[in-house]
């Protein structure tokens, strides 16, 4: 045959799973979605069809429920622990899986009464983090997607190159906005080290990027993307790179002139397409780099 | 001609409009998505082409950008109700107006320092408005969609219809989860009426709205609409009519039983399709139905 | 109680059903997306949550798929024809069902074997119909949407009203295109008559229309819109009355003067937000409008 | 400093792009998506916001539009490959360009007249392909995503292991479908190479995958993969690597015994979430992979 086979993976994909959890009359609720990839020695099922080495995705799928019931959803974290860990020490064949989670927040809707099981979805940012685990080490990757964040002054953009096909006037005050697609990368790799509290980095991490991207008065996205990044590893002891991808959200300030208004710095236009697109990773000092160049949703 | 003209109408589509303004070192910020649809005269462009009583969509365009810096963004129902009015007065073959808009809301980012001018979208519900003009009468019709909310507990469904074809199990506690579409009427319909105060009204009929879901003890979707409605028109004077298109977002508690394990309520599969949906309008007692039976997303 | 009910209706919504029909080798497939809202003597429902008149929307799925087996799916038409037959004359409580049918087109894969049972998704446009019954008239509105078209000249826009706020210039070669969502009427409305053929009323209808767009000067999209209506109600009799809303996708000539080259209406940026939004109602002569305004997706 | 920056690229994403053609009364049509990434000596853009080496993604966009004009569009690829050319020789801090397409297909709308100006998008898969160029070697990697196929028998699965978690039944005559995205590495990689002929290696390339999905006899969707990856390699000595991402979207035999009928693979459920997700690379033999194992959409 004159083809062979290379990386290969598989799983279910999407599973969505609610987990509440009572505590007298206040429930709590954790809502995931996860999804498995599994690989290992699946040569022939590609070669001959031969589904000898292959758990179904069926059972990844039930697996999932199970454990959301055996092993509760402390984090998102620890959940895709527990499922890494058991997929690989349990089935021979199966040498290495990559458990990648979303999860929506919700909050409380408060009420007069005793009962606190009604909530609200919060619809902000969709948190996210991919465990993979390969019998010996551990990478645990979060972040989070969709978080739509500007700054409505202090945002320059000037002294950049011109060549032939070069129109852009230089910009003095701009807004800056853009909807952050983030990772983080836990220095944790061992079953015997003792684990971050992945509940706290999230919402010290999330906090040190918002703030860094509100407290710098920019000359360009890529120095706002940079502060981003050195703020958490400063502040995040557990987080050894950050990578960001961050669409530039382009806001047009509006030419009212034709109108006989002056529009000084007040009523822009929000534009869809193009977008400039400004990428890159940001590393402890000593660091290599491991997360991919490309983010993924999942 | 066998043929003859029926309702017609044209405008700009999804104008995105950010509108900045600064208070000293405080910034405020109104997100809106703007759409104009214009009637009247207009038998001419549809029959032969001709432009002659057409205003064009780009200068409706024009407008919405021009007016958010003549008269400020007090409100998506104020500013509906400035454009409504010009298109109709401006120009004498368009005898109607509808403005529809879209507003996104946004929150500020704490920092240390003084600078107020970071926000982070919210990113919960679009908030709706619908502003309708013919010269005589305003309609303004407002809402909200795309808020998600669950009860955990306090929900059955049971006693119903069987036939042949029912095989459904009587739920004696399940999730309550929905995706709320809500539209209300306001009953000012003049130039010379006192307006409500549109930002106040919206957070108040958002609030009973979200507390009648809570505090229901549910025996079907449709009981907690209705009290959804009702708690509305009960509390806020100035809306005659609400309508909600409710999807019933079925949550299966997950059968672990074949593990060994018991489910007392605790994991449940979220799933997309098919899903129930529950529609229906609560009226004041005495009050005409204006709303129509299926809701726009504009 | 300050508040009384009015319009409602519920049911199952997005039922996603395949067909497979085999004849020997060769496999047929009908690939729908069935909703069902039914209305009647459902007030005890939203006032008191009894539901002793309620058929429960799972029942309605059920029903859906035991249809699919028992009656096939000759047609979206004739099978939602047979669905709200069924609801409305076999539950006393419910006095109407709607039924709203998405269908997705597949086209064979040609192989050289002599099995025929491989599909490619069209992918095109997604034909619509929505059948509404009483128990005494029917009422039949087919359609499509997201069907994608473009002339690339034989378009002109000029001869417009100018005010303040007009900055447009006059076009007299440019881009035609729009994503057609268009919906027809059937003059059918009683069981005893004879049905139309829905399956080549569409096949027809759709080419009359494209035709229609493809061979018209247009000076204005009204303009064109309205000849597609026309064109369609002129060749088949057993329509009464078209709706379209078209948006205008704007694709701007880009100046490519700065760069010292000519754009003989060569390269065009295409345009997402926003858009002209151009919607009217065509009428055989002396036939009543029944389609609504806003057209809906389902 | 304690951070350093890693791997980093910024350009202008999504531009959109229509190019006509104009053969006397006959126009021809090129609709692509064009994002520009471009990679250098950016350290200081990122550490002080110095702009003196970044071209501004302003400028990425025009010289898009530009280029078609001035080169004209042959296929994705070749305007790809001139893209990437141009931006790593013309601006030394940039050393290497990676240009993403998406193409849109359109198809004739066939009149009686002579005009043959009019199309309708055909709207099936999205056509893609990825140039990058480091002023040595060019890698272009084609593909395609959106492209849903099904085959209605000739499909099981069977034969896997078991644990605790699985529930399964083993399925002798099952549906198998999926929404193919499918990405293939050219070996041509250097300028002074004879380039393949894009456009009929797209053709074929996508009829080979296509009629391997179809004729191959399902032992699983991994065997059906790896088939479609050795019939493109065995024809098309230009491609050395091919990687798939091939969701099982399942559809469900629904159970009609309750309702007395039988269900001899007629009507089925057409499942969204989970779904099985296969992926894997096929390589011609010798070959090293360089396709990344997650797949991006442009």
């Amino acid at each position: 045959m004159p083809t062979i086979l290379g990386q290969n993976q598989y799983g279910k994909a999407e599973n969505r799973v609610v987990k509440i959890t009572r505590d007298g009359a206040t429930h709590h609720i954790k809502d995931l979605n996860v999804s498995v990839a599994l690989s290992g020695d699946m040569d022939e099922v590609h070669y001959s069809g031969s589904n000898a080495n292959v758990l179904p995705t069926d059972t990844t799928k039930n697996t999932v429920y199970a454990f959301a019931k055996e092993h509760g959803i402390e984090s998102a974290e620890q959940f895709g622990i527990h499922l890494a860990r058991h997929f690989v020490t349990s089935q021979e064949p199966i040498h290495r899986a990559r458990i990648r989670i979303e999860e929506y927040a919700w909050e409380r809707i408060e009420t007069s009464g005793e009962a606190r099981h009604s909530f609200v979805r919060k619809g902000q940012e969709t948190r996210l983090t991919q465990i993979t685990y390969d019998g010996e080490r551990w990478e645990v990757v979060s972040g989070l997607k969709d978080l739509t964040v500007m700054n409505s002054t202090d945002s320059e953009f000037r002294g950049y190159v011109k060549d032939t096909y070069t129109t852009l006037k230089e910009a003095y005050d701009r807004i800056l906005a853009t909807s952050v697609s983030g990772r983080w990368r836990y220095n944790w790799t061992e079953d015997a080290q003792e684990m971050p509290d992945w509940e706290t980095s999230y919402e010290q991490t999330r906090k040190h990027m918002l703030q860094a991207f509100a407290e710098t008065y920019s000359l360009s996205l890529q120095q706002t993307l940079y502060q981003m990044g050195t703020r958490i590893i400063d502040h995040r002891d557990e987080i050894d790179e950050v990578r960001f991808s961050l669409p530039n959200s382009h806001h047009f300030l509006v030419d009212l002139e034709p109108f006989g208004l002056e529009n000084d710095h007040e009523v822009y236009f929000a534009a869809d397409r193009p977008y400039g697109l400004i990428e890159a990773t940001v590393l402890r000092d000593g660091c290599e780099p491991r997360i991919p160049v490309d983010l993924t949703n999942l």
